[in-house]
């Protein structure tokens, strides 16, 4: 099955003690968009000016991307830059320029508004929610957001959240959207709104997903020995999350387990270098030996092997999610 | 085999939102013994005052832990006062009144002398080499420590751990001790210095622990609903964790990983209640009901059932540690 992601399109400058980059290629969609494509076939909702260099676009086309959506208009691209405190936990934004994304509609191309699975990416709800209105009958929609939006658009975030089968956010800002400090009780708190998985990113710590059932599962992060950006890991985990979620046969706590290790697999490589370089030149071994290690500091047999389900073979249309 | 333990006796007096106590059961020696009775047999070294409640006394024989080695001297009991902010993540001493144990010299009676197991709770580097010289023939030292020893004696710190099998810090400690703030890096310094397994608690985020081979292994924890009081939470991890490997036939990468398993079930009740009350009331039943709960967090199946070692068996002398 085709994912939609749809988000922000970015020119990112960073600096962590490891480095800098200027301009590079960002935004949660790129971010989500490039992960899932490791998993599925992906359409891409979103805005780039006339600055966005053609090379950018030719990495997304080469990952099979489809970019009708993506608007290019005149103008230039949104822009962000930040920079990370030595223990990469810290970013300080310096700057920030909506340029284009000020205005910003997404619009969904025809060929799109039949896919099942959407990733809406974290932009403003009122935006995530024209992008749901727009898919004729979608069977999984995720949706992520940050403080910016929860501090802001509480009421249309709540609003948003009733559409929303899947929901992602940090453990801080899980924390303020539900204005409560144990996570088993924040969880319980968004659950009631709508979604019925709740997905808690805690970076170096792992993830906790919590299931409307009641039921729940953690897992650790992958200990890495180096960090060198951790720019866009939640988008690269989601987009993972959802472009595995798309290609499973059926949507259960398996397959949601499964989604979740595959997200933080592809977290874990992404903070490995700046931008998405580590991700251009990952490889299905790379996957696959990852997949490895992540069984084993489960404390699991490493002797479990486990195989991505085939594109090509034809997918059952997936259960409802638990609930 | 039995298991010493030496440590802190303590009369506790702490606040956190959710309530308070006053001159309770508490301290390092106290936590472990107690956690490690579920376990394995415990012989107890430390000291307490005159003051010290004869019905605390009564508790720890209950769970037959042997007190020769608990020094009961003319003079108060350490005790120690500390307030848990909100989120339970940081706790202001308010107060510590050494006492008798400013003069602490652990003594281990010639009956203990010939312990196989021992845990060297939270206490001076240079007690904890006072203990490891009188036993006879250790075959796992685990040893504990805290940020006010890695600041004032991280030399004889240093010294200790080239006799140490099995080291625990939390994760702030362990960057600390290492200046390092990358665990896996860290990890590395503290397993040069002698120490074959190196633990690094957590807390909420649960463990990751470190063997010399190079291998590694994360938990998360149990995510609770109620967490009360979180002071001893990691000497009744390491209490569980030795106890636990005390009782194994084989040291090996699976016991150590169910130690860690048993440590953070036994650490995930103490914390639901003050002082060492719900691990007053525990059951077997819930020992079981958790450890069945760990499996499903972490996505296994729930029809793996584990069933602890029985402790009348005839137990085969431990493999040395994995190096």
């Amino acid at each position: 099955m085709r994912l939609l992601v749809v988000g922000s399109v970015a020119l990112d400058s960073v600096r962590t003690p490891f480095g800098e980059v200027k301009n590079a290629l960002g935004g949660s969609a790129v971010y989500a968009a490039y992960s899932a494509s490791f998993f599925t076939s992906v359409d891409l909702v979103g805005v780039a000016g006339e600055d966005f260099p053609s090379e950018y676009l030719k990495l997304l086309k080469e990952r099979s991307i489809d970019l009708t959506g993506l608007q290019i208009k005149k103008g230039k691209t949104f822009s962000w830059s930040g920079e990370y405190a030595s223990n990469l936990n810290q970013c300080q934004t310096l700057s920030t320029c909506l340029n284009l994304f000020k205005s910003f509609r997404p619009e969904v191309p025809p060929k799109y508004s039949d896919d099942k699975f959407a990733f809406l990416g974290n932009i403003d709800p009122e935006l995530q929610l024209m992008v749901y209105r727009q898919l004729k009958n979608p069977h999984l929609l995720a949706a992520d957001s940050m403080n910016f939006w929860i501090e802001r658009k509480k009421k249309q975030l709540v609003n948003l959240l009733k559409y929303i089968d899947l929901f992602l956010l940090n453990d801080g800002e899980t924390r303020d959207f539900s204005n409560e400090y144990n996570l088993r009780k924040a969880a319980k708190y968004v659950l009631s709104l709508g979604p019925k998985i709740f997905v808690v990113k805690k970076g170096e710590h792992g993830v906790i997903a919590f299931l409307k059932n009641g039921s729940f599962f953690s897992l650790p992060a992958y200990p890495l020995k180096i960090i060198a950006d951790p720019t866009g890991a939640g988008d690269v985990f989601g987009g993972a999350l959802m472009g595995y979620l798309a290609r499973c046969p059926k949507l259960n706590k398996t397959s949601i387990y499964q989604g979740i290790i595959w997200g933080s697999i592809m977290a874990s490589y992404n903070v490995e270098a700046f931008s998405l370089n580590r991700l251009l030149t990952l490889k299905d071994k790379d996957l696959k030996k990852r997949y490895q290690e992540f069984k084993k500091i489960g404390g699991r047999s490493s002797s479990v092997e486990h195989q991505l389900p085939k594109l090509d073979r034809r997918v059952q249309f997936p259960s409802p999610a638990p609930n």
